[in-house]
């Protein structure tokens, strides 16, 4: 951030009076530009004992296997969100569970939020974002072409916690160095 | 938004190509400007059959209790937030149990994170944010001088809780003019 959305002035990178960590200041105007997390939000959607993955048509990870998920936005709830992406990635209608992961991925400021979430009937598609859309099988999960360590960790979960017929909230962070998203392929 | 934050130049509010709802772009560098929700996390600090309530220092709802809760900065997990505002505004060490309470408070575009938490000691006190801390067994609950609607949500559904000693993730969604935040005073 170099310049003031507001008034078009440079900003300064400083501590404001009475905080404790350097913001972007607009001396000129005097307003000060926070940047937070971002939130993504998204599903793991099941048919039977099948689940349904999308192949990314985007970067990053593009080809790769992933789950709808995608930036919630102004003006919708996180189950909104959810839902929304599953429609535009995947052409899928779903039925929201319950909140399944929570992941704090710190060093890319962003925190994904994955439903788990009934597919109502195999229908589903492609957009501009998804090359193909597909239900697997536990037995069929593309494990060394999946987009992200957070969609694997909510597979792997998932069809451990499926065993036991019961699925916790599952609370992660991920911070860097260590199981670093995106995989390498 | 009226100016691009990294080249200073006026932005224009459209509909970027692929894209399917308005954003701020600039016409000069080609960057666009995304606005998303934020997250704010705090906790529900228990002690024995007590709860932590703060007394606020500042605008909205000055003078008025809650609990301990902040926007999320970048770097940082959603439980490092949680953990982060307890210390800042309640001076208050404490362990987080599970995530009790997510909010999404869509007219702010806000997304609200409250653990349940335990007070390690009896220890706590005052900020420039914070007038007053407090303990507070449940029929000494101010309900009348809570500052939002979400913080008296989750003092509610926490002592309905403790009576069936089960404490499910508690799944909000806010709209405008339902149960709007703040309170009226
Ligand atoms: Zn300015
Ligand atoms: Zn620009």
């Amino acid at each position: 951030m170099n310049f003031c959305s507001h008034c078009g002035e440079r900003v300064s990178l400083r501590v404001p009076e009475g905080d404790n960590r350097p913001r972007h200041v607009c001396e000129s105007c005097g307003r000060i530009h926070y940047q937070n997390p971002r939130i993504i939000a998204g599903c793991l959607p099941v048919y039977g004992d099948q689940v349904l993955l999308c192949r990314r048509a985007i970067e990053p990870r593009y080809g790769y296997w992933t789950l709808p998920a995608g930036f919630m936005e102004n003006g919708e709830s996180t189950e909104q969100a959810a839902l929304r992406e599953t429609l535009e990635e995947a052409q899928a209608r779903v039925q929201l569970k319950q909140l399944y992961t929570l992941t704090s991925i710190i060093h890319v400021n962003q925190v994904q939020l994955i439903y788990l979430a009934e597919l109502e009937r195999p229908e589903f598609g492609i957009s501009n974002e998804t090359l193909e859309s597909r239900l697997f099988s536990e037995d069929e999960i593309p494990w060394d072409q999946l987009a992200f360590t957070t969609i694997r960790n909510a597979l792997r979960f998932y069809f451990a916690d499926r065993r036991e017929n019961h699925f916790p909230l599952r609370h992660i962070e991920m911070e860097p160095g260590t199981d670093s998203l995106p995989l390498k392929p």
